[in-house]
């Protein structure tokens, strides 16, 4: 095989192991883990059943990349808000928080957040699935706080609770209001807790 | 049959009902919806595997039974500790999240909240587990309501917030902490959502 073969051979594989968690994301989302069936998500992505495990190890090796792949667009759009130079990073949470309600309601209440559906489904069951969502919270819960110790400095944040406290409280309220959305089928438990923490709970 | 033959097949059948859901709750609980094999249910409770129609129309509806199963014992808990004459409301709310703290952690952080669990996994694939998730986390929330507004009356908690908004912020951050407590494999996160919420944003 020449080398440009073996490099597009690559590419291909690349794309298809991106499609797999792509749809990974969207049907672990809608059925949960036990409820996704693996012939399903490589149907939808024109892979032969038996070829699966060319791209990963095994459901659960899936199920912890699928888990990467699905927070790194949050952290990203929460970055965009806070590089703007024109905005406080009250301001950025804000908005970012206001996009992901907007795109809650849009969905119709579905889905919810797959880190927080994993968490409850298979926390305590699966080890690896439970190692890689400690460590994408950890990195989202992270970034947050970045934001918070910025508002902080900023002269918009209450300085007597620590930033990582104030993080993890936001990320908490978040996850249990999200699951309230999906049952109530309204954004209220969404757009009241961001209003309580942010406009009230965190104010100087 | 007779009157006592038929009375005692009534009580014998509502016996293995009742054992039915106490397994439905456990198995649930660690396999989640999909992952708990109606079979294995069966099985614990004796139950031969074609009677299974004979006490439920369908997993859903056993499902749905399993919730209100499952949430009576957190009402009547809560309620024998705010039926105390010797403490406040606030130290009954706080004696109550106090005893489930404890028991997570004698749990070793497992199982968390099955609404919780479930309204993850099939709040929006089954309706009517949807509803009965709704109904039960409403009645749950009516209480911590209860005991909230009682606490505002003896002046233990603030009043420019209405008991209904503290006691919606209170579910969604203790669903939040449990999931975080099973993947950190830690009470920290209910501990400190407690003081924080009960101990300070609360306060009057």
């Amino acid at each position: 095989m020449s080398r440009k073969n073996a490099m597009s051979k690559q590419t291909s594989r690349e794309l298809t192991r991106g499609k797999l968690l792509d749809q990974g994301v969207a049907l672990i989302m809608e059925y949960g883990y036990h409820g996704a069936g693996l012939q399903t998500i490589l149907q939808s992505v024109g892979v032969p059943k038996g070829s699966f495990y060319n791209y990963f190890p095994s459901k659960e090796d899936f199920s912890a990349e699928v888990i990467q792949h699905y927070i790194a667009p949050f952290i990203a759009a929460l970055d965009s808000q806070l590089e703007r130079p024109d905005i406080s990073a009250r301001q950025a949470l804000r908005n970012y928080f206001q996009a992901l309600i907007e795109e809650a309601a849009r969905q119709e209440f579905r889905g919810g957040c797959l880190l927080g559906n994993l968490m409850g489904e298979v926390g305590e069951t699966s080890e690896k699935c439970r190692i890689a969502l400690h460590a994408a919270v950890q990195c989202y819960r992270d970034k947050l706080a970045e934001a918070l110790r910025r508002g902080q400095q900023e002269g918009n944040f209450r300085q007597d609770l620590t930033a990582d406290t104030m993080a993890d409280l936001l990320v908490n309220q978040w996850q249990g209001a999200l699951l309230r959305m999906k049952i109530e089928q309204s954004i209220a438990p969404l757009s009241e807790s961001i209003e309580r923490l942010l406009n009230d709970y965190f104010s100087p």
